[in-house]
């Protein structure tokens, strides 16, 4: 498979399905919109499959990991050892995303995209190590265009393993720390802001290190000059292995023909080089949380998306997401349990 | 029972408990504060519980209908009959509630605290008529006084009931066609606001009924004066019949120390007339949704709440108060379920 063939079965969404669930929704027995975001929800996923589903659909939280080169810098408030610790605890059912992921009813994978240290066979634990963490992007590219094209493609194949098990939506999630860094240098190039306006403090970095931090991105864009018109270049230069394999994520579920839940702000930053890859990419993506970091909002913008849940969360590893898709449930169950006007004998509005 | 014991009943929240839970969610494998609004929700069950809940709450919504005197004037898009044609949907289990209660796990307790019309003996229905509708506000008082302390009661006790039975945590819902416009008038007066600035268009209005609603509030609050430094007498005035059984319902389950999940706009106001009668009871009320009602969020701002759903819901019934019920449950399962930092073996913040 390569990266244009994949993009190729990126279909738009069935107008049609979404015509006729308009109608459905219409029928049932509450003012017209009334339920807002749910009926835009029951509407999208009839574009996405070409009907409303009858059942709520099986969900997996994909979450992939990586380190940063940037770390040399100064950039986190948690030493980088975190994250391989992380990906045991999430093996051992043990985070934050591993409460939620059940509370949704969501399987977990994991996904070594990138830990700069070799890692133990785990249960739950796929391993795709693409590079040994990404090269410091102040000094130059974070990683190749062939790493880039190699992870999006690993990102699609997960995907793709998960729909041939049955599973029909998948939520994003990521551990690695550093990863807000190369996140608010993908969202300040591509929207154009300026550094200080989408970077913010991380897992929880002082003023000094938060200086640190935006200074190197700053260095990161001038040293890279990534093309702005070329997504995969923005990622090569200034992005991460694990942003990379989510932005395959959101290629492949598209691909696939099913719903991609974006969480929080590095799952943004993937969903927005997905969107610059392949703007069709965008109308199989929906939005969760608004994240506590402040690039967050910028990035849901540039993709159109709207999030559901304000929580202020700022945890990442796809805890927006399980959340979102349990909103997804509720949805599917609306369509489908809901009286009609003419079933349950109540009238119609005046109008 | 008398208002007076009832309010005498609502005791501070236990601030060791709450520090205590605080350390607790410290520990846990996240940044400190990372999960956001579930960490602030798992620190409020353990001031109202007085420890953290060992597992989800047992839960129900309370769904208080009745109709309005006001409709006389055209307030509204749908007919009166539709108040109770939409009980016997909840009795039918097809209305949204019906299904966003069932997908959250809570049980559904529909209450005729005063719809125009005779109710059957329905299943779920809790029959409590104080009187057929309340009158026509613009041309006095919507009831009187002593109704109104006779429907907080009512609310109470059914918070009473439903806590023997060994519920835990309750919601507020609530039908009554044309009860958008009294809940604009109570916001209006208590929080000396502009009419045209917290009234909306409900259930669907045009421009010219629209208009007649602004108007008739104008006139209600003109021709009633009511005390804004007495609860009682605005609810009394320009209230509702379901609005004073939520109101006891929010009081009803500050004083048996259970939180209170408020729904939308008629459920803020209800919340609004008891966070005026006792501003204590608001420490037991948690936020849901954001309604699409632009008076929502100055009564969320009048009683220090903060939305976690941003659905664009404008159906009332309970739908927002069902889906936040279950960011509750999440919230308990990541105070209960998370490793800590020392027995996961993952490295606290550099810091």
């Amino acid at each position: 498979m390569t990266l244009e063939a994949l993009i190729e079965q990126i279909k738009p969404l069935n107008a049609e399905a979404m015509e006729k669930a308009q109608d459905h929704l219409d029928d049932l027995t509450k003012p017209r919109g009334s339920l807002g975001v749910l009926e835009d929800m029951v509407k999208r996923l009839a574009g996405i499959f070409g009907e409303i589903p009858k059942e709520p659909l099986q969900k997996a939280i994909i979450l992939m990991a990586g380190d940063h080169g940037v770390m040399e810098e100064g950039v986190s408030a948690f030493p980088q050892e975190v994250t391989p610790q992380m990906v045991i605890n999430f093996s051992n059912g043990g985070a934050g995303i591993n409460v939620l992921a059940r509370h949704a009813g969501a399987d977990l994978i994991c996904v070594d995209m990138g830990i700069a240290v070799d890692m133990p066979d785990l249960p739950g634990l796929i391993r795709r190590k693409v590079a040994y963490g990404t090269k410091n992007m102040t000094k130059g590219p974070a990683m190749t265009r062939e790493e880039a094209i190699q992870a999006i493609l690993i990102g699609a194949e997960v995907v793709d393993d998960a729909v041939q098990r049955g599973v029909r939506i998948v939520g994003t999630g990521e551990m690695g720390i550093g990863n807000t860094t190369p996140s608010a240098a993908i969202i300040a190039a591509l929207g154009g802001f300026a550094v200080e306006d989408v970077v913010g403090r991380g897992t929880g970095v002082n003023d000094k290190q938060l200086q640190i931090k935006i200074d190197a991105i700053k260095r990161a864009l001038e040293v890279n000059q990534p093309n702005l018109a070329d997504g995969l270049d923005v990622l090569a230069k200034v992005g991460g292995l694990e942003i990379a394999g989510l932005a395959g994520v959101c290629l492949g579920a598209a691909a696939q023909g099913i719903p991609v839940v974006i969480d929080g702000f590095i799952s943004g930053a993937a969903a927005v080089i997905a969107g610059t890859i392949c703007p069709q990419a965008r109308d199989y993506m929906i939005g969760s949380h608004l994240s506590e970091e402040p690039g967050h909002k910028f990035m849901l913008d540039y993709l159109g998306l709207k999030p559901m849940l304000m929580m202020n969360f700022r945890l990442g590893e796809g805890t927006g997401a399980a959340l979102g898709m349990t909103m997804i449930d509720a949805a599917v169950k609306i369509s489908n349990e809901m009286a009609t006007f003419s079933s349950a004998g109540v009238s119609e509005s005046i109008d």
